[in-house]
C-alpha cells in the first residue's frame, strides 16, 4: 500500500497570512487525502537574523497598508471575519509553546484554529494566558496542566529545535509548506503544494 | 453606454513576477473585456527610499532562492520558458525609457512582451541598446529613432513623473494592479484585480 502523502505546514501564531491557511488547510487536505504535519515555529527568530526588529509589515508601511487591505478583501471573499489585533504582530511565544505541547499530544489542529480565530476574527491578545486557556477549554482540554507544560524546559527546547529546523529548511516567512525537498511560501501556494504532495 | 472597465498594470522591466503577469494579462483582460493601462516604472527608486540598494531577493538570500524555484515551478505549469538573467536584477532604466515612448506611441504591449521574453526566457541583457533595438525591430519599429527619443529630457521627465505617481499610489512592489482606489500586489492577485474591475 502506498504511503499517504504528507505536507508540512509551517506557521507562526502572529502571522496574518497563516490565518488564511489555517482556516482552509484541513478541508483542502481532506479532499486530497493528504496528511498535515503542523509545525508552529517562531518567525521572529528568523526575522531577527535578517536584522529585522519587527514584522516587515511594520518596517515598510506601504507594504503593511496593502497587507491589511488584501486580508480584508480575501477574508470577505472567503467568508472569514478579519480584525487586526493591536499590537501587531502579537507576541506569539506562549502560543507557540502551547502549540508545541499540542503537537506532542495530538490536539494541535483544533488549538491552532481556535487561536487564529480569536486573534484575527475577534482581535484577542494571544500573549494573554487567559485567552489561550479559553481556547484550550473550548476544546475540552485541561488548560492549567497544559499552560504549565508549555513552560517546561523540555517544551522550550523543542520549540527552539523546531525553529532551527525551519532555518535549516530555508524557511523565511509564514505560512510555508514543505513537501519532500520542495518549499512553498505563502497562502497563495497552498493549492500548488497540495498538488505537489499528491503527484 | 457604460464605460469599458480599466486596470492599471504597474511593472518594472527587471521584475521576475512581472514576467508572469506580462505573459498572461492581455489574454485574461480580453476575456473580461477590460482595458489595460500599461504603466512601466522604476521600482529601484522605491526600493532606494526604503533603504535597499538592490532587490530584496538579493538582500535576503533564502527569499531569493525560493523566488527562483517558485518561478521555475510556475513557468513550467504555464508553459513558459524561464532563465534568470545574470546579473539579477537587470538595469531596467533604458527599457523603462523606451517603454515610456511606447506608452505615448501605442506599442507598449508588444514591446513589453518582447523585452520580458528576451530577459527571462533567454537570459538577454536588457540594459544593452542592441537587445532593445532587436525587440523593436521584431515588431517592425524604427529602433534608431525610438532609442534617441528614449534619451530625450521629455521622456526622462515622463518616467520620473510616472515613478512619483507610483509612490503616490502607495505602490511598493511589482507587478501591481490598480483599479480605482484599490491596489493589488503581485501576479497572484491579477485575477482578483480583474474581477474588481468588472464589478
Amino acid at each position: 500500500m502506498a504511503e499517504r502523502p504528507r505536507i508540512e505546514f509551517w506557521y507562526d501564531f502572529a502571522s496574518t497570512y497563516s490565518y488564511l491557511s489555517v482556516m482552509r488547510i484541513t478541508a483542502l487536505a481532506q479532499v486530497h487525502d493528504i496528511r498535515i504535519e503542523w509545525r508552529p515555529f517562531l518567525l521572529g527568530a528568523i526575522f531577527a537574523r535578517q536584522g529585522w526588529s519587527t514584522s516587515p509589515f511594520n518596517l515598510y508601511p506601504a507594504k503593511g497598508r496593502n497587507m491589511m487591505r488584501d486580508l480584508e478583501r480575501l477574508a470577505q471573499e472567503r467568508g472569514l471575519g478579519f480584525r487586526m489585533p493591536d499590537p501587531f504582530p502579537q507576541n506569539s511565544l506562549l502560543a507557540a509553546r502551547v502549540g508545541t505541547v499540542g503537537v506532542e499530544e495530538g490536539w494541535i489542529a483544533d488549538f491552532t484554529r481556535g487561536v487564529f480565530q480569536a486573534e484575527f476574527a475577534t482581535g484577542a491578545q494571544i500573549s494573554d494566558p487567559q485567552v489561550l486557556a479559553g481556547v484550550l477549554e473550548d476544546i475540552h482540554l485541561d488548560a492549567k496542566r497544559i499552560l504549565a507544560a508549555a513552560q517546561s524546559s523540555e517544551t522550550k527546547d523543542a520549540l527552539r529545535r523546531r525553529t532551527d529546523e525551519a532555518i535549516a529548511k530555508d524557511i523565511y516567512g509564514a505560512p510555508s509548506f514543505v513537501v519532500g525537498q520542495e518549499l512553498f511560501w505563502g497562502d497563495d501556494r497552498l493549492e500548488q503544494a497540495l498538488r505537489w504532495a499528491e503527484s
